[in-house]
């Protein structure tokens, strides 16, 4: 399975391309930064880092794409940027019927580092470790794509296999709710008979 | 002058687009609210606010896209949805070459209620009388969707006169420096033929 993981930023936007093998073994197909300038319009910042979405996805053809999940705690007008292109590239791999899945950044970190809690520069090294890199992925953006791409392509098995059972026991809890509908249906239906049958 | 309103948001996407005539008389060519289904896909979610923009877009050809500003001081996962919505509609606007202005709440309500503080109530109510509506465009969202259009034609020529003014004394500023600069040149210049000359 090939993976696109997205760092979403308007400044700098990380993408990076992983390919899962059996088990655990994950490799390196392409990772970059897309740049867009910050004295330039929202609007034209935005297409720019769409069009390099849409090239990515065209050029690498990935089956998933993972995101950043991004959290109003930090700054302001950042998290506003970074919600902007997340939604810029959701929107990219929607339009391919691919499916996005967000990762918060401490799946990200436990998933390639083993602590949710791990620093930028235990993910560069893990990251250039997992996917034996000749030189650690830079700038950080870089990094953190391929780890969310490897997040995504070791978190997805187990997370579909959850929803999976999650909707088959919901769909057993409708049967039966429905059977006991009916069940219900029925003496009321018996109840009226016996009623209409003495009014005669 | 035609501009598309968009109040963006996740649940429900008010789009309003307004003409502007003589002076500030405006009239209101189409309303509606685009809603997505909160149990549906993040990504799927934005795709149908896409398209639905888009669509408004090819059908009423506005010249260009009026955006309600997001801050993050409310609900954390509303604003995000609300960031996302927002930059997808920047987005459709800018592959079709169309400005794209944000404006913020209080700047909108301002310009169509006098108030800065108004509350939804006066908006509805002004933007029912400026447009000679038969009725209330419900729900909030249409009627703000409609304000930030109005806002947008109001402020607009205003902010382009004031960006060229401000564009006219940077470039007044700029040529000043380079001749300052020139002549410092011309200066030292002189002051090293003059050395050069003693020195032979």
């Amino acid at each position: 399975m090939r993976v696109l993981g997205v760092d979403p930023g308007l400044t700098r936007c990380g993408l990076g391309v992983v390919d899962g093998g059996t088990g655990r073994s994950v490799a390196c197909v392409a990772v970059d930064v897309v740049r867009t300038p910050a004295d330039a319009d929202l609007a034209i910042r935005l297409l720019r880092i769409s069009e390099a979405v849409e090239h990515w996805l065209d050029t690498y053809r990935p089956q998933a794409v993972a995101v950043e999940r991004v959290f109003s705690q930090h700054n302001v007008r950042t998290v506003m940027g970074t919600a902007q292109t997340g939604g810029i590239v959701a929107l990219a791999a929607a339009r391919r019927g691919l499916p996005v899945v967000f990762h918060t950044p401490s799946e990200v970190k436990a998933a390639v580092t083993g602590s949710g809690r791990a620093d930028k520069a235990q993910v560069t090294i893990m990251v250039t470790r997992l996917l034996k890199l000749a030189q650690a992925p830079t700038p950080a953006d870089a990094a953190d794509a391929l780890a969310l791409a490897i997040c995504h392509l070791w978190r997805e098995p187990m997370r579909a296999r959850i929803a999976e059972a999650e909707a088959r026991s919901a769909e057993i809890a409708r049967k039966h709710k429905a059977r006991l509908a009916a069940a219900a249906r029925a003496g009321r239906a018996n109840t009226t008979t016996k009623r209409t049958g003495t009014t005669r």
